[in-house]
């Protein structure tokens, strides 16, 4: 079958690799769609960075280059393994792409995000969604229903948004800025929405962007090359300050004015993932008793996100930028999202026969 | 009266000034005790800091230097204004050192630590514990009870620690680690104790104040120049790493050895006031999903923490290094503290004639 292998930076190939098999309690899921995420064109400009280097084999799944990449993915179950009864054949799921360890004290605890030896499916193996086949343990395949498969694929960023949200302790009515509006900051505005934030502020220099976050939920719009954002934040929430911030930028300067940005007590969800060690105004956080935290990817968010889409509660259709098929990945897909970072949100891949 | 006032840097001077008068819903305390705190000896040294300086009046008090000074302070109540019914003359109370505006968002929501004009009696006007009298609005006195009035000096900084650990949210038996165990790590350590942590560890370099640790209630004392602490940790609890941890230090390698002590999902709480802004391993916080609160002083703790004392949950006497008169302040307080800072923890100053 065909898979896009990540052979080193500047690197991604469609190779041939044999069909991988379901075995007992797995899961063989055929690839519809599987979107391109940022961590992916981080991977093909900058890599190996989560993908494990020649020589040093990943400790759960003991592979390293080339490896499958692709990790936002939906599809039908096109077999099970023995054991399997949460799904059959012909079924529609989208698959939670992890390798957990099960042992360390994260995975104990439940936390299995944080797993100290975690891998990504589509980053850390021999499988991933830029594939035409793909075989996981049954517990990372969630139905979806009715849902089509398109949809699906959206799943996966969605549930950052919705991990994000759970985190912040958000309650119903209450008030949040979101700071940078790529594809994460979108969906967590969808996902703010979603949860019942009251207000929501879309922090975000970038035109195409700014009309994104305004379409995706955003009650204001603010551009912090021409406002002074804590204190426009201030005035948009009685003087207090938003109760949560997102930071989905990696800036310095962002954080801070996240940190800035909420009220006394206040919380600040960190999303995004750093390239650098920030600096990081520590007084401002000690001074309004601010909370910081980190938040990774989803843990046990697949089957709320799902329902989300399915009761209508967030229109994922339009966070669709492109569609293209599984041939076109690197010019189609990586290089027109590095061109036009700003116009696009996810670019859906195709591994079937029709869109290559 | 006799007063010790902050003229500028190295220069406090024991005043002759105006006895306060007892407004309206006000109370003068004749001061018995009060402690050195580390941010006197900051401003002493490198000050103002914290202190208004001259042509910036406080936005509460409008006060500038010279400052009465003093803020861990203890008396007897020598007289009441109009209108107070909660303390009567010859009670004894400790004074929660605070001037709040009252209106801004964190004191509207309760929070009013993190005032935005917030002043320090003691610090930023003309009213403070390094003087034979002071006073205060009605709601700053807590009674002690049948406390001594030296064991009530040290309700403000053990207030201190209460509050980080009320923050932190520890739970019954739970494991926490204080990271530098000078004056505020110790009270951290001691209410760490009283509100039932299962396994106290305190990290701290210095061999006199490792000892003092230990008495405090740290289960194990590690040294960082020895020793590997965030591994070490992890051993001392189960693999998993301590439920909380307190940066007491204020210095960058500390705050990261902290984030890297916490399990997945844990919380670190910033006591430390920063000198700088540091370096902050964000993508550390992410990839275990680690809380960082920042702590500021106390908020509605007083009267729990006199309950403590006086039910013996914690021994206070332990952090009483010194007893001096107001005329030994400089020499016998802030400069015996200076050069002999890891041997002390409070000295307390007695502004009556008795001790001077």
């Amino acid at each position: 079958m065909r898979a896009a292998r990540f052979h080193g930076p500047g690197d991604i190939r469609i190779d041939d690799v044999p069909e991988p098999q379901a075995g007992p309690g797995q899961v063989q899921v055929a690839v519809d769609w599987c979107g391109i995420c940022g961590t992916d064109l981080h991977e093909y400009l900058e890599g190996p960075i989560f993908i494990p280097p020649k020589g040093s084999p990943h400790p759960i799944t003991g592979a390293e280059v080339p490896v499958v990449m692709g990790h936002e993915f939906a599809g039908v179950v096109s077999a099970v393994g023995a054991g399997v009864t949460g799904v059959r054949e012909g079924d529609r799921v989208a698959v939670e792409p992890y390798w957990v360890c099960g042992e360390c004290a994260a995975c104990v605890a439940g936390r299995y995000n944080v797993c100290r030896k975690l891998g990504f499916v589509g980053l850390a193996g021999d499988q991933g969604g830029f594939a035409e086949k793909c075989v996981v343990d049954e517990r990372w395949v969630h139905p979806l229903g009715d849902l089509p498969t398109d949809i699906g694929a959206l799943v996966e960023p969605l549930a950052v948004g919705h991990h994000a949200v759970r985190l912040s302790g958000l309650r119903e009515g209450g008030t949040a800025a979101v700071f940078g509006t790529g594809p994460i900051g979108l969906v967590t505005i969808a996902a703010l929405r979603a949860a019942g934030a009251g207000t929501v502020v879309a922090v975000e220099p970038a035109a195409a962007r700014k009309a994104k976050a305004a379409q995706a939920g955003a009650h204001h719009v603010l551009d912090p090359t021409t406002t002074a954002v804590p204190d426009a934040i201030r005035d948009l929430t009685g003087g207090a300050g938003v109760d949560i911030a997102f930071e989905c930028a990696g800036v310095d300067a962002v954080l801070a004015a996240a940190i800035g940005s909420v009220r006394p007590g206040g919380t600040v969800v960190n999303v995004a993932i750093w390239g650098h060690v920030p600096q990081v105004a520590m007084n401002d956080l000690v001074l309004s008793e601010v909370t910081v935290v980190g938040s990774l990817a989803y843990c046990g968010d697949h089957p709320d996100t799902i329902a989300l889409l399915r009761d209508g509660k967030v229109d994922a259709e339009q966070f669709i930028t492109g569609r293209i098929g599984l041939e076109s990945l690197v010019d189609g897909g990586f290089r027109e999202l590095i061109d036009n970072k700003e116009e696009n949100v996810k670019i859906l891949v195709s591994p079937k026969e029709i869109a290559s």
